[in-house]
């Protein structure tokens, strides 16, 4: 039967989202632009500017976590998403959803961190919008943030250019964000010291200068974890991609808990990490620069891109064996960002 | 006493919500760009290349009514936005909170609603997100749109540059849509034939040609409607305003219905109306250009810009008297966009 509801999986970032997206926005507003489905769209504006345009709508439950709170969220998500682009972030919009009732103090809290975080990410929220709406027409603030951002020439960073031999980094302990949302509802009594990572990456990728040029791909996991990200990564670039379980930076924590809670790691959302397909090459060099800054101490080569199986993601396990990662089915967690 | 929460009066449009923007989001997070309030920011990206940047959210309620829906009103708000900074629209970016168990059959509606009216109005929608809420955190769907669009040389609107001797021009009946989604709200039980005015008025602005630069100051009447909005271009080019209400276009049923009900049609929002404050001397002529588009048949020029009272508005009424137009107090309807 044709499904006729929307259901929280649709919004799951895996899936059922890509599903939700091909047959409901692309069909009817597919235009060469939005089909990339990149981070940001890539808009031509005379001359030879050429500037990264996005939006993200945050939901997260609950709006303070350990390691930031929506507004820091809503600003790092957007810059993050610009910065995958290959873009420097300059201009940022705020929409705020309000629940009639909200305290002040809290809005208070997160305008703050609106403003701590645009500032430490070298943006400025230019303009806005704020709706309220009534009590139990929304659970307490909801905020999209769209960006603009500028795209140096020659740099293209995208999904699709991954090949065969790149080798495949990240910057960081993976899972991060997600364990943290997870383990502050209050529902579930888990005490934990995880924090969220959220974190401006344009900031990392300032750091690497020129070696910029040697990534081919670019992509922060967020909803749907490191697995979906990759699982993009093979379709988009039409390869396939080996990722090594022992090298893998995970917190303890995280591991530990995923154990516990029955949930695969590698599909927990980040909000504070890239993944980065680069010249095998140049590698050995990305990763050495990256650990310089703090945002990236913890970079490891975690895999490489094989010609096949095309557009599969491999895991070779601790004890050496190989399994199939696919995109994440069903729903982890709803409102996790 | 201090307020300690967010009510609907803060999202009015009106005083309150300007004062929420002041104190709470300029205080924090003004800029250069921000503090103008316009509908858009402007912002420079190298050579000669001005852009215009805006982001609007749509929580109305219902989210279908006569002469429009909440897609159709999200791509024509934020393209009026564009179009009232002087820009040419040109891409969209969407942001969708869906609530579970939202029939896909409303969602299908919505966006095609959207995809015509992007056609319509010539834009693309470039990029954008999904978010999904569980049922009881959101009511159906809000929308955030967010949009850029380019502005020619030389053109500047804005609201703060009208000059006593200026004349205030209309481009149709005032009050449509606040009064069509007020009387489509069921608990009302009001039978009306009163549409939405919502549609896109850059296709109108296209129409003036050169002419354009003759225009001031510019701004569309949404939330808070016209009095809302003369005072906040009487404020912001520190001039009074006076309107002659002999010579507002209003349908007569938005008028019977808000002496029913007991509503100043002056406050009620539109959606497809623009203020324009043109050069005296070239006003006949832009009318006259405007009643030969659609969406600018019943054009008429309704007021005048004068020397004091400063940063006011005045109503010369039908029998002569005048009275000052304050800005929106309190709030007429939540969810009117």
């Amino acid at each position: 039967m044709r499904e006729q509801f929307i259901t929280l999986e649709h919004g799951s970032g895996g899936a059922k989202t890509m599903e939700f997206i091909q047959r409901w926005i692309l069909s009817k507003l597919g235009n060469p632009y939005l089909e990339p489905l990149d981070d940001s769209a890539e808009l031509f504006l005379g001359q030879d500017l050429r500037i990264a345009f996005t939006l993200d709508c945050y939901v997260v439950s609950p709006i303070f976590f350990p390691g930031g709170d929506i507004g820091s969220l809503a600003v790092y998500g957007t810059v993050n998403d610009l910065a995958m682009q290959g873009a420097e972030p300059l201009y940022l919009s705020l929409g705020l959803i309000l629940e009639e009732g909200l305290p002040l103090a809290e809005l208070e809290k997160i305008l703050e961190s609106v403003k701590g975080a645009a500032h430490h990410a070298g943006v400025l929220v230019v303009t806005g919008d704020t709706k309220v709406v009534k009590k139990g027409e929304a659970d307490k603030v909801y905020i999209t943030t769209s960006g603009v951002g500028l795209i140096p020439p020659k740099l293209n960073f995208g999904i699709s250019n991954a090949r065969p031999g790149d080798l495949v980094v990240v910057n960081g302990t993976i899972g991060d964000h997600g364990m943290a949302i997870l383990a502050s509802r209050e529902e579930l009594g888990i005490e934990s010291q995880i924090k969220s990572d959220t974190a401006p990456l344009s900031l990392l990728l300032r750091e690497l200068g020129d070696l910029k040029f040697h990534i081919r791909a670019l992509k922060d996991p967020t909803r749907g974890g490191l697995a979906t990200t990759l699982n993009e990564m093979a379709t988009s670039s039409c390869v396939g991609i080996e990722i090594w379980e022992r090298e893998i930076p995970f917190h303890q924590e995280v591991l530990g808990l995923s154990e516990l809670l029955g949930l695969d790691p590698l599909y927990l959302a980040n909000e504070g990490k890239l993944v980065a397909i680069v010249e095998r090459s140049k590698a050995d060099e990305i990763v050495e620069v990256m650990r310089r800054h703090p945002l990236g101490k913890d970079s490891k080569i975690i895999g490489e891109v094989l010609e096949a199986p095309k557009e599969k993601v491999l895991l070779k396990t601790k004890i050496g064996g190989k399994r199939i990662i696919p995109i994440l089915k069903g729903i982890q967690l709803p409102r996790i960002c």
